[in-house]
């Protein structure tokens, strides 16, 4: 009768193995958040579709997952807009809440409605999930989590600095090497007044991605086929073939970039960021890089994007600066900056180098073998008392066979196992077993305690 | 043009004084979750609807979130269906997923899904929101966490003495006296087998909840009006008297229920846990109580409720023994015990008895005052010097009026500020200012961190 039940496709359950390198993830950044002085908020699963329509593309609105209305949900629908079984139309009459596909734009309606209550410059962060009805395919989910800082109202570009050392740091905690590339809208777009091709910048920055890979000639042909002009093309030369040094990089654009008041707006800024990270002491690399062309519809000013250098995979954290986050909502002029976590691909890079430690911080420390319901009761008031003295125990609740309750220690990797049996209590001791080296010793309570606390 | 942003009714925002508010009541319990064994565990916010339904009651099925399938979720519906506009079956054909209502189900559907990885008694708990369509009231929400610890695969009485420490160990933590009710359904249905009305049993107990309101005449005559015989009710009056220790009551109740092995099973399984919990010294009050009736359809054994004895509100924790958790999926004899924390509620009685901690845990300790472009690039190597301390601080990112960056570090409560101008640059110092007491002190860089770590 009952069928094997099973989960939605895209979705994953989270086993305590699992979670235990989530929560290690989620906690070393969240951690660094607080260092920096970023607070924490909430918003709930649901938003109302009028909060998240329009805000991500077209496209994005087909992938937002629609919550049926409750009771009945065909009131004041005629027989003609049923049987037109315009499943869009239709979804927007069943419906009227979704859930968040993202934590910006909630973000951003939490601000209009708290903007009273908040006390700016508002230093925020979210850990939460966001679902999206994507086709489900290899490290793609359709329930995943982000974790976002942002700071809004502060056009200080100490923010940006800010946001490249927690980079840095929360990088550092997991043992990661990686490489911050920075780039700035602004450059951009002084790139595209230079050569006159305002509308060419994706392209442009495409092209110039393929350098290492395909060769300068190839670069300038594909510009040409995007419909560059040769004229600026030529002009594009020293852009395309920029290297060197971060400081390097920024001479050479400031000659290039002479004639646009945005484009030297854009290379001060980058100076400030780059200047400042490189004086307070950077462990990862941090590269000037102009390919770099994430959320550029978004973003106004600095943008950011992480490299693991040890692993092939895609970014794994990014972001950048923004001028009107609440604009959507009738609140205008809030710029802000900001940059996101990809835990689920840290996850993976973690798993791939081996960089977990290697002790699960809320494992298990210590279990009581049980004998039967004698010994037990002998065992129980230690029990309480390792637990008092914070130490994470248990006892296996069952008098089964000792081969299952050993089994069940290795299973949690449980470090110590206490035996008492006969001997023991008469002794008013434990034996207690460190399950790494095989070591058997008869301890008192407080000995107990000391072994284990290390 | 834009409408000003809402949410969905019964729904809520978290605020960083919330958020932490919340973080102290999940922290708390997890930690003592950790303490006693426990292994964490996630699961999807969306379950197959197949999962959800028929698991809450009819009532439970109409409060299920559906959600909307991708695409053209009309295919394979005729004319005649649509304009049936029957909205609860038509509901099954546009929708596949639901968000889960509780975090049992979920559960149960976790352990027959990955009962060969499972090592056995498995110990898990799990703190996730869930939804339901209720209308929403004060203190009735339609997103709101559940903390679920349970114990599967082991029918051994101690996990009922280890659920009951638990919820002693919390409400310890968290300075809430509490009593906490125990009864066991075996002692109710051997009552009902007693007094051979085996169906009346929750009007028995309501009724006998009323004696102290209505006294022992007019809990008679109810019982009488909901057709329960003279001589049951006869039969009932000792254990509608019944009073005294925990003690009292059982001796009272083995001499009622001698005749009912069932119901001497439970007093016996009551002794086993009140005794136990009685030798470990509990800090809360422990009460058997016969008027406990939660969740009756569902538990078999022992039955937990947990009530604040200094503030009026409903239970704040509760739980007990259940026989088959999995057979709805097909998988039998899994029994197990659990508790479920009430966050919400709790969050309530902390506000009113006013238990919080005062110090938040993750609050910025230090604020640098910004005076300007030279000042800032003074003070940001102390920001990363205090930061590497561990010590969680900021600096204002803009150099705006004095007043306004103290009425920042006052909105967020932190501690202590440092300015440096021209003095304290000349010096290579900061200037330390206790917000508290309002005394500065000119420190240097290792004074400055040994002040703050206190």
């Amino acid at each position: 009768m009952a069928t094997k039940p099973s989960i939605p496709k895209g979705t994953r359950d989270f086993s305590p193995a699992e979670m235990a390198k989530r929560n290690y993830i989620f906690n070393t950044i969240r951690d660094v958040f607080y260092l920096y002085g970023f607070q924490q908020i909430e918003t709930p699963a649901m938003e109302n579709l009028s909060t998240l329509m329009g805000k991500y593309g077209e496209e994005g609105d087909k992938l937002l997952f629609k919550i049926q209305n409750s009771g009945d949900y065909f009131s004041g629908l005629t027989d003609e807009e049923l049987l037109s079984r315009n499943a869009a139309k239709l979804a927007s009459k069943f419906c009227e809440k979704g859930l968040r596909y993202d934590l910006t734009v909630p973000f951003a309606r939490y601000v209009v409605m708290h903007r009273d209550e908040i006390t700016f410059p508002f230093k925020r962060f979210q850990i939460q999930p966001v679902w999206r009805a994507d086709r489900p395919q290899k490290g793609r989910y359709r329930e995943f989590y982000q974790c976002d800082a942002d700071v809004v109202g502060s056009n200080s570009l100490l923010n940006e600095v800010e946001l490249v050392q927690m980079i840095d740091a929360v990088f550092a905690k997991f043992g990661i090497r990686v490489c911050v590339k920075i780039n700035n809208r602004k450059i951009l777009t002084g790139i595209a007044e230079i050569i006159g091709e305002a509308d060419k910048i994706v392209d442009i920055t495409v092209a110039i991605d393929k350098l290492d890979k395909i060769g300068l000639d190839n670069v300038n042909a594909e510009l040409a086929s995007k419909g560059i002009a040769q004229e600026a093309i030529d002009k594009l030369q020293p852009i395309i073939l920029l290297s060197g040094s971060n400081e390097e990089k920024l001479a050479t654009l400031k000659t290039v970039l002479a004639g646009s008041e945005t484009g030297l707006k854009g290379i001060e800024e980058s100076e400030f960021i780059l200047s400042r990270v490189a004086q307070l002491g950077m462990k990862a690399e941090v590269e000037l890089d102009l390919t770099l062309a994430r959320g550029l519809n978004y973003y106004t000013g600095a943008i950011f994007e992480v490299k693991a250098l040890d692993v092939q995979i895609g970014s794994i954290s990014g972001g950048g600066r923004y001028d009107n986050l609440t604009g959507v909502f009738g609140m205008d002029g809030m710029s802000g900056v900001g940059i996101s976590f990809g835990a689920d691909r840290i996850y993976d890079v973690l798993n791939q180098l081996d960089l977990y430690p290697k002790e699960a911080a809320d494992a298990t420390q210590l279990l009581f073998v049980n004998f039967g319901e004698a010994e037990a009761e002998y065992v129980l008031p230690f029990l309480f008392k390792v637990r008092e003295a914070g130490i994470r125990a248990e006892i296996y609740p069952d008098s089964a066979k000792m081969k299952k309750q050993m089994s069940y220690a290795n299973a949690k990797s449980v470090p110590f196992v206490a035996i008492a049996g006969e001997n023991e209590m008469k002794e008013g001791k434990i034996m207690l077993k460190n399950m790494e080296s095989g070591e058997q010793s008869l301890l008192t309570l407080v000995e107990l305690i000391t072994v284990i606390k290390g």
